[in-house]
C-alpha cells in the first residue's frame, strides 16, 4: 500500500513519518508541507539522516490522488477542504484534525466557530478509537474491500486518554453526574509553531492551566461517553501544560452511583481492556507514568475508589503524538487495510 | 533576633537559610543537620560560597535553647519530640512539619498513623497562613511581647495553595458539595533524599499521580475550609508529580451553589486578597504560571465560572518551598516578631 | 538616581527590571519596548503582578533624556544609533550590546559585518568587567562626578565567564599557545524571540554545538586576554546549547608554559579573586555548578592542572543573564554612581 | 539464539531488554538483577506492562550457562569475575563493562585501581566498535562458527562518540599533538543508583564538569586512536553533566598538522563513514543534535576547519545508552552471530 502524509512537517505529521518509514506493509511515498516545500526530510528533521531520501512536496501535489491512503495532519478546516476530492479519487483518508470527529455539524460549528463545509461526510466517517469503537473500523475495512475508500476521524489526544479512562465506569452505569477531567500535557501538544508559550524558557520550570471550561476537546469527550449508552454526562475539562515534550496524563474524577471497591472497579477495567494490544491496566496500588508509553501507541490506566468521599479517580497516560495522534491513526489504518493492528508499532518506550 | 534552622540541609531548610542569611532583622546563627554535622554550609550547598561561614551542628546542639526563634524543618514526629523543650526554654518555634497543623490529635493520629506526643500544645499553636488566619499570629505576637514563646504550625504546601484557591468561594457559601483538588508539584516536593522516584531520569519527561485518595494533606485542607464557617466540605485530593524542581499548581473544581459569573467570582477574590502583599489575583482571561512565583513568597490565583456545567474552577500557584514552606514561615516569624511581614522577602521571581 | 531600561521586554532587559525594581538606590522610571508599547509590565511578565505599575514606552520616548542613567538592552547597531544622543543629553549609558566592547572599529566591523557609526566613542567607553578592569569604571565615576556622563560597554556572557576563567593563568604567563574554550549555555542565551531552535521541544533533551569557529564573542575574549600583558593568545571558541534556561559553564583548556601543580594554580586564582564580592574560587577537588549562581551576579571558578598532558583546565560558571548581562551592568552602574558595588544584588541562588 | 542480560535492571541493562524483546533473531530468556530478584520486569519497569512476563533472576542463576549469548551490564570487576566460567560453558559474552576494553592489564590496573583477574583473556576479546574495528568481530564470528564462544568488550559511551569523531583526522595524519575532548552527557550516564548528584533537583537547571583530567575513559580513547597507526596522541578529556536523560555530545578539538579546508575534512569523513548503517555525516554548515539519535544505535558527526587558529573541531552525538552501550552491543552480537548488523535496530529517533 502506497501512503502519504499531508502536513508531514508538523509534530503529528513527523511522528507519522517516523512510524510509516519503518512500517512493513505501508510504503511512504509522499510527504507534504507547504512551508518546507522542496526541502529534504533530513534537512528539516536531521533524525532522518540516512533513513530516507524523501523531500517535502506541496499539499497540492497531484500524487496524493494516486495513493491508497493518506494521513492528514492538517489544522481543522484545512482537512475538510481536501477530504471530498481525496475520497472521490478513491484514496482512503485518516484525518487527524477535528473536522470529522463530531457527528453533529451544529456542535462542530458551535465549538469550532466555523461552518462545516461537507457535513454530508460526517455520517461516513468512523471515529478511530479501536479499543472502544473497533466495529466501525471493521465496517470501513469491509466497505474498502468492496472499493469504497475509508474516512477515519482520528481522535484528539485528550479525548483518547480521557475516554479510555472514563469509559468502563460510565458504561457500567457507575457514574453519577458530571465527569471532572484535569489533564496535563507536554509541550508537543501546543504544536510546532514557535510562540511565546512554547519557548523553552517559558515552558521550562512552569505549570499552567489553559482553556479552562472552553477547550474544544470537551464535546468530543462528551459525545464519546454518551456512546456508552448510559445517558449524557457533562464533562468539565481543565487542561494543563507541564515542562515535558511528550505525554498526557488525564485524571478523571467522578461521583460513584453506588459504593464500589477499587477491586470491583479494577475488574471492570480488566474486563474492558484485557486482551487489548495497546491498553494496559496498572496493578492495584500503582499509578501510570507517562514515560512508560512515550513514543508508542500504548495507553496505561489505573482506577482507585475513594470511599471517604464516594468518588472514583481514574488516571490514564498516553503519548499525545502516539496513541493520541499518529500511532493511533496507523492502528486505524492497519485495521482498515486488514493488517494486524500492531503492524509497524511494536516498539517499546525507553524505560529510562 | 538570633534565629536557627533545625534540619537546615533539607530542601525547606536550605530555603530558610537562603532567606534568613539576607534577612535584615534576623541573624542566622545556628543551622543543624545530623547527616552533615561538622560540614560547612558552602561545602554541602556551594551556592553559599562566600556568603556564610556557618557549619552544620547536630540537632542536639544546646545553642538552640539560646535562640529567640527556631525554624524546624524536620520530618513529622521529629518536630513534636523537640518542641516542648524549646518552648520551655523560651524559644519561639516555627514548625514546618505537620505535627501541629491539625487541632484534633485524633485526626492527626488517624492520618499520620502515629500517636501525638504533646497534644496539649495543639491549642497553643497558630496555623500560619497569614492572609486568612492572620489574627492568630497577631495574638501570638502580643503574647510573645509579654514573654510567651510562640508556636506556629506552618502550613503544608498543597494546603497553602488549595486553601488560598478555595477559601473565597467557600466563605461566600458558593460551594455545593465536595471540593475536587487536582494539584501538580515539582520534584522538590518529594524531598532531598535520593530515591528511584526523584532520580532525574525517572522524573524527567514523566507525569504521574500519587497518593490518590490518601494524601495526608487532605484533612488539613478540610479543616482549613471548615474555618470559613460554611460547614464541612469533603476534599478529594489527587496530587501529581511533573518534571520541574519548584512550584505547585492547585486546580480546585467545585459545584457552584447558585449561578455566578466569572466577574462576580473575581470580585470575591479581589475582596479577599487585594491589599495582600503576597497574593495576586490574575486578570480575567489569564491563568497563573508557577514560574511567576518561583523563589518567592508570592501566590497567584485565578477563578473561572463554567456556566455550561455549573462549576467554578480556581487555580493557584505557589513555590512549594517558598509560600508553601520556608518563605511563609518567615512571613509568620515577621508577624510574630512585630516586623513588616515582607521583611527579607521582597525578591521577585526570575521572569525568564 | 532615576534610571530606565531600553529594550526592557527582552531577556536581559527584564532581568534588569527585576533587579532595578528592588534596588535601594536606583528608581526605575522608564521601560521601553516597541513591540509591547502601551502594555503593562505585569501583563507581559506576570511575575511582576503587584510589584509595579510600570508600562512599556516606545524607545523614542523623550523621557529617556531626563534620566540619570539608562541601560540599553538592545541588539547591536540599535545601541550605537542611540548612544550619542543620550550622552549628549547627559545620560550615563550602560550598553549591553556588543557595540562598544571592542576598542577597534575595524575588528568590530569584520566580526559584526556592519559599519560602526560612532567609532569616536569607542575610546570613551569602559569595558564593564569590574573584577579585572575596575579602574576604568572608577575613572568614569570620577568623570561623572565632574559632570561627564559615563559610557560602559557591558561584556558578553561568554566573554565574562571565559575571561574570568582564563585571566589569572594568562596574566601569570603560564599559557603556551591558544586558548581552547568549550562553553555551554542555557536557552535564554538565544534570546526571547521564539524560533525553531528555542521551541521547548527542540531544545529539550538535546545537546548541540553552534557557531563553531565563528562566534562573535571570540574577538572580545581575545582582546580581554591581551590586556593581561602577556601577548596575544588566539581563542578557539565552541559554544554549545543545553536544555536549561539560565547558566553558562565555560571550560577553558590551555597548554601550560611550565609545570605547575593544581595547588600552585589555585593560589593564583585566590590571589586574583579573594576579596571579590562576586567571584568564588571552588575548593580543590570540586567543580562549579551553574545552578549555584543562577539568578545572581556571582561567578564561581575552578582550576585543575593535568600533568599527564601538561595542560590546565579552568571552569567558570555564571548566570548568562546575571553576571553575564543584567546584574553585571548594575554592578557597573553601582560603581559609576559611587555606590557599594553589591547594592541591590545581595540575593543568593536558590540552592535547590 | 537464546540470550540473557545480566544486570538487566540498570540503565544499560534495561535498554538491552528493550531491544532484545523485539529482536527478530534473539530470544531473551533470562534477565538478572540481584536487587530485584523475583520481581517481574513490568513491576520494576512498567513500560514493559503487557510486553513480557519475564522476572528477574539472580546473577548466579545456572540458566546463564545454557544460553547462546549473554550481555553483561555489570560494574567493572563484577564482569571479569563471571566471564571465564561463561566462556568455558560455551556462552558468548558481550561485556559492557570496562574489564576487557584495554588490551594491557597494567593500564587497566593503573586507571581502575584494581588487579585484573583474567588478563589471559584480554587477547581473546574484540573491542566492539564495528565501524572501525569490524574485522575483529568478523574473526570472532568465524571462530564462533567453529565452536569457540566470543568475548566482545563493548566500548564506553564517551570513547564511542570521541573515537568516531577523531578517527578520520587522526588516521589521515592530520592531527598535530594532543586531542582535546570536551564532552557533555545526559544523566543516564551517571547510572541508576539514586544519589545527590542524580537527584532531579540537583541535575535540573545545572551544568557541571567532573572527573577533570582523571576520567577512566581516557586510556580507552588513547588506545583507540593509537590503532589508527599514526603514533600516540595524548587525550585530555573533560566530561560535563547537563540536564537531559539521554545523549552524549563529544566535541573534539585538534591542531591540524597542515592547512585543510572544511570541505577537505568532510571528504575524509564521508570516505570513512558513507555506507555505514549507523553513522551519519552532517552536511556542511550544520551541527549534530543529540536528540536526533536518541533511543537508537545511530551516531552523527560534523567536522569544521577553523583556519584562523589552525584547528579542526569535530562533534559527534550518540545516545549513551544506545550506540554508547546497549544498542552497539546488539550490533556486535548481530555481527558475531552472522546476522545483518541492523537486525532489531531499525527504529528511528523521535524527531520531536
Amino acid at each position: 500500500m502506497r501512503v502519504g502524509v499531508m502536513g508531514a512537517a508538523g509534530y503529528a505529521g513527523i511522528e507519522l513519518v517516523r512510524i510509516l518509514l519503518r512500517h512493513p506493509d505501508f510504503e511512504l511515498v509522499l510527504i507534504t508541507s507547504n512551508a518546507d516545500e522542496g526541502k529534504r526530510l533530513d534537512e528539516v528533521y536531521p533524525a532522518f539522516l540516512g533513513a530516507s531520501d524523501l523531500a517535502f512536496a506541496n499539499h497540492d501535489d497531484p500524487a496524493a490522488f494516486e495513493l491508497d491512503a493518506i494521513f492528514l495532519a492538517l489544522p481543522h478546516t484545512a482537512s475538510m477542504a481536501r477530504v471530498p476530492a481525496l475520497l472521490d479519487a478513491g484514496v482512503s483518508v485518516f484525518d487527524l484534525s477535528a473536522d470529522f470527529r463530531l457527528p453533529d455539524a451544529d456542535v462542530y460549528e458551535r465549538w469550532y466557530e466555523t461552518p462545516h463545509t461537507c457535513p454530508e461526510l460526517l455520517a461516513k466517517a468512523a471515529y478511530g478509537l479501536p479499543e472502544l469503537f473497533g466495529d466501525d473500523l471493521v465496517a470501513l475495512r469491509d466497505a474498502r474491500e468492496k472499493g469504497e475508500p475509508a474516512l477515519v476521524a482520528c481522535p484528539g489526544c485528550y479525548p483518547t486518554a480521557t475516554t479510555l479512562a472514563a469509559w468502563p465506569l460510565v458504561a457500567a452505569g457507575l457514574v453519577d453526574g458530571p465527569v471532572i477531567v484535569d489533564a496535563i500535557s507536554g509541550v508537543t501538544g501546543a504544536g510546532k509553531k514557535p510562540s511565546a508559550r512554547t519557548h523553552y524558557c517559558s515552558a521550562n520550570e512552569n505549570l499552567e492551566a489553559y482553556g479552562v471550561g472552553t477547550h474544544r476537546h470537551t464535546p468530543e469527550m462528551e459525545h464519546n461517553l454518551e456512546r456508552a449508552g448510559q445517558g449524557t454526562h457533562p464533562v468539565l475539562f481543565t487542561p494543563h501544560l507541564a515542562p515535558l515534550a511528550r505525554g498526557i496524563l488525564s485524571t478523571v474524577t467522578v461521583k460513584l452511583a453506588r459504593e464500589a471497591s477499587t477491586d470491583e472497579l479494577l475488574a471492570l477495567y480488566h474486563e474492558a481492556y484485557d486482551g487489548c494490544d495497546f491498553v494496559g491496566v496498572c496493578p492495584k496500588g500503582t499509578q501510570p507514568k507517562s514515560a512508560s508509553v512515550s513514543g508508542t501507541n500504548n495507553a496505561q490506566v489505573a482506577v482507585v475508589s475513594v470511599p471517604r468521599t464516594g468518588h472514583a479517580v481514574v488516571t490514564a497516560v498516553i503519548d499525545n503524538l502516539g496513541k493520541g495522534a499518529a500511532a493511533q491513526a496507523v492502528q486505524c489504518a492497519n485495521i482498515v487495510f486488514g493488517l494486524d493492528q500492531t503492524s509497524g508499532m511494536t516498539g517499546l518506550a525507553c524505560a529510562v
